[in-house]
């Protein structure tokens, strides 16, 4: 297999026609990060500046960026401005440690944000003082970065050929992928997960459409797949979250494909809530359910998704209030009477035995924990 | 079995701490039928004159009116109001019979549509002349109506044991109920479907809480079935859509009931998009999965429900905005690009093998072609 195609491109992954990455350290000034801020998207466009450890804890909490991978080189960034605001030598140990549990509490579910933060600390254990521990931080998270953007474009060349199968299967009808949430180039740096091989395809000139899941209650799927996708000109259905079983059983979707914010040794898929669901419909109308992540997103150590993953509760009011676009500006609309008890849990476990396979930046692999071990590094 | 609960209480289904039923004929006006106006609901109450059959039809196809069973008390309603505007003798049959096919083209899922249209047909063929045809219109239409009370009254009364033997086995705990979309009163005239079991176990003392999915695109759930649940008093919270399933996977949800917009005599349920993905939940965690409706519901003559009834396609804006209230009005939204293509199916099929039982007014039965034969009258 040659992993040609992406490099021979420049200008993926575009906003209005510019390329653009998710997250990037600022041109004039490294001591700022800078972030595309997805809270106002598709409706505005907006990036912001990240200048200490606290703005990157909220943009993570707050969802400034979110997607398990972007969260994670976030994260990265996080500890580089921590240290950042260090004056001198003394008690660092202790403090950079403080830097990384306090990143980690921004975000429960996402196995990534855990596996960036402990990356940047044991790195910078190597140094001795401040200023060396800064520079480590800073390279490290800039490598965990370009890892990202490489681990996608493997998931890309590594799922095609499951895209490509089906596309030859129907004498090149269009292909029809259902995906949820946002596990594009948003929820990363570049390509996206789920969306990597979705995106070659169409570059390749395989006829693809793809159903996208609004994704309630933060409607990631209809703010950011159909944004992204729109922007890349991949054409694509937006649809209620309650639909995906009836398109199953009608024959009108050929394969879904999802992300994972964390997926166990065992092979039990965490991804935003919902995803079971569709999963579960998948699986009653024989239809192969990938999951496409890095191995950064998998918990080697976890033999038990569906008990042990911590599911997080969000604010009531993302469900008690949808946002969107009104008069020229983001308004916020309730929907239910005022008095009306709400819960919001961002995550479920799909179960290993539903998923069809992982695609990971090493290889498809099969979601049990034999061949799941195997990709350990 | 003594059915006398629901009848010796006569302040049920209160708005504001008053009785409605959900359609009347007004008091001052016989010829003008009077509903309340579900479009604004729970932001505003408003009830709405009907005065003509294109009034009916209008309430019926734009949703001012939902809900199987008062789709065809509306519709009937609709046959006298139409007969209502003929001055004269004279092509009646061919009139009415018009009357009738414009009435059915209005919504094309729910059969109680057609039950109520074809009886009232087939009554006022029993006079000759136009006033008789109009005298026999009401009082078909009232009967119609005070049937469905009865049958919603009774399904509760056969669906309540269900919830007590839970209780019961939880040792008087909570019974976490789930349901779909809004087969509550304001879906009938009183009562409900799925809610009058629920209705009946809160009165007599049994504890409860339902998970109520809001229920996208229209949110039936979060706008209409909070509100039916927080006017009588009854504990819930509001979740998206995607919730259901790690619910059930937690042990959260000790049953579900929904209602259903058309049932075939093998058993499989057409009910509000989104039904389908509950129920794999409920097999898939052994939760009991139970659809409550009239027998007015049920398609005798379709025995294969998931190939043969039609799925209603509605407007795509449905679920491109999101309508709810925002600085004292009803305000709408838009949730996605402006470009993207969206697709709104209204319904999807259960298999009837996923479905527990069926409450009906008669009996608990099974979802079984041989066991719903034997409901036929």
């Amino acid at each position: 297999m040659i992993f040609s195609y992406f490099y021979q491109k420049s200008e993926l992954m575009k906003i209005n026609g510019k390329h653009y990455h998710t997250i990037w350290v600022k041109e004039s000034d490294p001591n700022t990060i800078q972030i595309i801020d997805q809270r106002f998207l598709p409706f505005e466009f907006k990036i912001q500046d990240l200048k200490t450890i606290e703005d990157a804890f909220y943009a993570i909490k707050d969802m400034w960026v979110r997607g398990a991978p972007l969260i994670g080189v976030t994260a990265a960034y996080g500890m580089y401005l921590g240290l950042l605001s260090l004056k001198k030598d003394g008690n660092l140990k202790e403090k950079i440690i403080g830097f990384a549990n306090y990143l980690e509490s921004s975000r429960p579910t996402a196995i990534n944000l855990k596996f960036a933060v402990d990356f940047v600390l044991r790195k910078t254990k190597e140094a001795e003082y401040l200023e060396d521990k800064i520079k480590i931080a800073f390279e490290t998270a800039n490598q965990l970065k370009a890892d990202e953007i490489e681990n996608c474009r493997l998931i890309g060349e590594y799922g095609f050929p499951l895209i490509e199968k089906i596309s030859k299967a129907k004498k090149g009808e269009t292909v029809n992928i259902l995906t949820h949430c946002n596990a594009g180039w948003l929820a990363c740096v570049d390509y996206g997960t789920a969306t990597a091989p979705l995106y070659l395809a169409h570059k390749k000139g395989i006829k693809i459409h793809v159903w996208v899941d609004e994704t309630r209650p933060r409607n990631q799927g209809s703010r950011l797949t159909a944004f992204e996708l729109e922007q890349e000109g991949i054409p694509h259905t937006v649809i209620a979250d309650n639909t995906g079983g009836l398109l199953m059983q009608k024959g009108m979707v050929d394969m879904c494909i999802v992300g994972s914010d964390r997926t166990s040794a065992n092979g039990d898929v965490a991804n935003k809530i919902g995803t079971y669901l569709k999963a579960l419909a998948a699986s009653d109308n024989n239809i192969p359910f990938y999951v496409a992540l890095p191995l950064s997103t998998i918990d080697f150590n976890m033999n038990d998704g569906i008990n042990q993953i911590p599911i997080e509760q969000r604010d009531p009011e993302e469900v008690k209030y949808v946002e969107g676009w009104s008069n020229n500006k983001i308004t916020k609309v309730r929907i239910m009477p005022e008095n009306s008890q709400v819960a919001n849990y961002g995550f479920d476990i799909t179960p290993a035995k539903y998923v069809t396979a992982l695609i990971t930046e090493k290889r498809v692999c099969k979601a049990t924990q034999k061949d799941i071990e195997t990709l350990k590094k």
